[in-house]
């Protein structure tokens, strides 16, 4: 699995371990299976991490931020300002991934990817804006094809450090008003599918808002030439928080790390980081069917079945951060419980 | 709502504080209803605890653990030594429910209903058996009404010997070979459901099997003479260690704990405690759909949305503790969040 412009090399899940694993597995003291999506879970973590122990290490989520252009075409209730306030809240400690990432035991990171706004400095936040806000897609490219790539690659190299602290499980969150715009035409170019089926209220549009937006997305999409490049797409429609999560990805797979994915925005920049290395999906957990229109179907083009459905559709990496202790307990299991053998159980009837 | 032979009397939810709970939800920093069932979970818990800020204190787990006379009728795979060889596990800490338990930040207790096995002393087990099993309700009831009764007493003093320690948050798990035949027949008599739609494949049947409990089932309900009183049908065809669970359910409505609900032997002895007193369901959050045929009925019954969906059919409680960090995120977003105003956030436009 190459992947073009000097992106993270990401190679296929290996399935030398999957039989091993399987064994330790059906030995527990449980009825072969009983332990439904929680055994898949513990064998897909032991195969990304080569061994029959699975771990988690200083667990991180890492929101991304960025302002987009499209906002100024009234496609979401909420003001762009609230983008820099929510950068403040997430630093202030009182947002929903906040409280989520305190409970999961998560270190949570948050990157000014291009917020329109100046920061002072935090110790909790990484302030590297490739911008001040995407450019508006209704009327020309949100980014250059040189922003979207240097995107990925901080995105990229933010994992990197988080790998060389010791973690080896990580979820990504976003914040941006009008994101849902950016992922629904993503989604739309890149799994080919009609735009309506990929436009939902976002943060909660009203039946006319939801009419607009359509036709919004539709105009912007007829207007930039269909292309199969990632990268143009990416550029023409994405976000500089959408692009660095996609080059988070990559990263992540790259450094053998489990990724819990999120809803509807983290999923479209998966998209991206799947058009450019398919086997990014090896390493990733799908960690909640979000309430956003479009995200079911984004699920069943990767083929997940996601461990949770809680009608989340706050975005933040809230959903990721609530599975988490599911990962907990899926290394538990495998890591914790007796075998028949050791335990002295008798096992079903031949 | 009273409930006959001195069981706890369980009170309605009142509605009062509804409002208040919801107002605070929604002043928080996020799109009204975005966190989903966390809210509607974060409200349960504030009109449970009577407060605004709810809160989980030294939240504990009960495994009752007992053996059925049925189980000499062929209807499970495995053989009834195993029950008491799980317990012994349990008491080891080498079950699911010990590493879920562990994950999850839980006391655990397990209390031997009256298992076909003399155990030693141990810290963890409380050991007060009604017998040595239930007689084979295929034949005669597996219990008297003075059995059951004297179980629902037993099962109710225990969560009073957790409410007493402080305990606001409760899950009950259960143990025992051949316990959905008794579930899958007590929820035929008290959902009125013909009985091929209660019975699954329990801890793993094949179609034989399978065809066979169907077959045992039906003729034992077909024996017995149809009784609208719950005590009745408790004795007929529950288990010690259901009818115990059936009293603590009451007990803990009773001392106002949010019951976590585990899967289809739990939401059978749910179905029993309800046709006492209603309202225990004011106190319940469903965990989990189980993977056990009839179990997406019994949640019906209720008219209930579990937390979770992974394809578990283990028991043991396994479910209950795997929702628990649900329930302290809901607890963590409403006491910790910032509201709108609080953070200098912009609402919606209007």
């Amino acid at each position: 699995m190459t992947t073009s412009y000097s992106l993270p090399h990401v190679e296929p899940l290996e399935q030398s371990l999957r039989a091993d694993l399987q064994r330790i597995i059906d030995l527990k003291t449980k009825p072969p299976g009983s332990l439904g999506q929680l055994e898949t879970l513990a064998r897909q973590m032991g195969m990304i991490q080569r061994t029959t122990q699975p771990s988690i290490t200083r667990p991180a989520m890492i929101v991304f931020a960025a302002d987009h252009g499209i906002a100024n075409a009234g496609v979401s209730p909420y003001p762009q300002a609230v983008t820099a306030q929510m950068v403040l809240n997430f630093l202030a400690g009182g947002a929903a991934i906040n409280a989520f990432s305190r409970v999961a035991g998560l270190e949570l990171e948050v990157v000014n990817a291009g917020v329109a706004h100046a920061f002072e400095p935090h110790e909790r936040l990484v302030d590297i804006p490739l911008g001040k806000g995407t450019r508006n897609f209704a009327q020309e490219p949100a980014m250059t094809r040189d922003e979207a790539l240097a995107a990925m690659r901080a995105g990229a190299e933010r994992v990197r450090h988080h790998a060389a602290l010791g973690t080896n499980v990580i979820g990504f969150g976003e914040m941006g008003i009008a994101n849902t715009s950016s992922a629904a035409c993503l989604m739309s170019r890149l799994c080919g599918v009609p735009i309506d089926d990929c436009v939902g209220r976002g943060t909660g549009l009203d039946n006319a808002g939801l009419v607009k937006k359509r036709n919004v997305l539709a105009a912007a999409l007829a207007f930039h030439p269909a292309s199969n490049d990632p990268l143009d797409v990416l550029a023409t429609f994405g976000g500089f928080e959408i692009a660095m999560m996609a080059g988070a990805y990559l990263a992540a797979a790259q450094a053998r790390m489990t990724i819990v994915v999120d809803g509807f925005i983290a999923t479209s920049a998966l998209l991206v980081a799947d058009a450019f290395a398919p086997a990014v999906r090896d390493y990733c957990v799908f960690a909640h069917a979000s309430n956003e229109a479009g995200h079911r179907r984004m699920l069943d083009y990767f083929g997940a079945v996601p461990l949770l459905a809680l009608d989340l559709r706050l975005g933040e990496g809230t959903g990721a951060a609530l599975a988490m202790p599911l990962l907990r307990a899926a290394v538990a299991f495998i890591n914790e419980m007796a075998s028949f053998e050791s335990a002295g159980i008798a096992q079903r009837d031949a």
